[in-house]
């Protein structure tokens, strides 16, 4: 297969899309969008997200200062609203206020839960560290909040009712998500057992 | 809406699969699949890995003392691959060779590229932190290599083609992507524009 190298730009390939949000030093409730977010850790559970610190973000100085932050997963069907929750900035105007949308208290954390996300996380930040032009922020999961309505009978959450934002920053869209195309650990521990096979017979 | 707690647990709701690869002391490659992965900076540009580090990783070593790795988007016709290099352990086997994988050097670091890898960046690892059972492994991209089979007339990388694997935890379950919900930066500044005329009408 004939190779190209490409020019260096970020690849998400693609990423899901999250909602971040902090009550600034007033107690309002600040939110933004971002792409850059991942799970890092499983004891204790955390999560990190990595934030531009070369522009003015409203949000990343409000969580800083309350050492907390809630994250949602934004669904397909809202997608103007988590746009224009990433396009404009806090310091312009009260941007959850312009949505109609509401916030409750976070109950192990000093954070706003965004009432119309349908999945969301307390998280307490635990570590940062700024590496160039972005900081990077690990919260600990204190506490996992879903919406009822996309929970299966074992309060699993089932993704094709959250519907979550897939960015794909080479074309600039988003995509929902697609069908399904095998399982997980099955797939391939069948084929470890496969190989075993092989090498036995081999002998 | 109503909401329910949910016991703690890792919400990748989803996250794209992905492909690590390394060169161990014996300069042979080796490769393992993880979901814990975002772009995490622009200037440098980087991504970010979390591995646990509680359990016995080669390619985690082998990074480490190479101190590069290389990174890499299998495709949904690649899941049975993949899901084996994160179920058998490089310890036990050489698992690129058991699946007729082949490797070549990177350019840019000391680090293998495998070939059957429609896009795959070379990484110099930058910054590394133990957050509990997690450690996270920042590197700086400094090469993108991509199939020209995965690309448009603008070297846009399409996701249609390379077909990313999107990875449902809470189900075990491999999805791919979906169609197309919405231009990204375009609904939003929409929406911006048409709050602003709200706001003059209201003077």
């Amino acid at each position: 297969m004939a190779k190209k190298e490409l020019k260096l730009h970020p690849v998400v390939a693609p990423s899901e899309i999250v909602v971040v949000s902090a009550y600034d030093e007033d107690g309002r409730a600040d939110a933004c969008t971002l792409a850059f977010y991942m799970v890092s850790g499983l004891k204790p559970l955390c999560v990190t997200i990595a934030v531009n610190a070369e522009k003015k973000r409203k949000t990343l100085k409000s969580m800083r200062r309350q050492n907390a932050f809630t994250l949602a997963f934004p669904g397909t069907d809202q997608i103007r609203e988590t746009d224009y929750l990433g396009v404009e900035s806090g310091y312009n105007t009260d941007k959850l206020k312009n949505l109609g949308w509401t916030v409750s208290r976070a109950k192990t954390v000093h954070a706003p839960l965004i009432n119309e996300m349908r999945l969301s996380l307390e998280c307490e930040i635990i570590h940062t560290v700024t590496i160039g032009s972005h900081i990077h922020i690990t919260g600990e999961v204190r506490r996992i909040l879903a919406d009822e309505s996309i929970l299966n009978e074992n309060d699993n959450i089932v993704l094709e009712k959250l519907k979550p934002i897939i960015y794909d920053e080479e074309q600039l869209r988003y995509l929902g998500i697609g069908t399904k195309q095998g399982d997980a650990y099955k797939t391939g521990a069948a084929l470890k057992k496969e190989m075993a096979g092989l090498k036995e017979g081999s002998l």
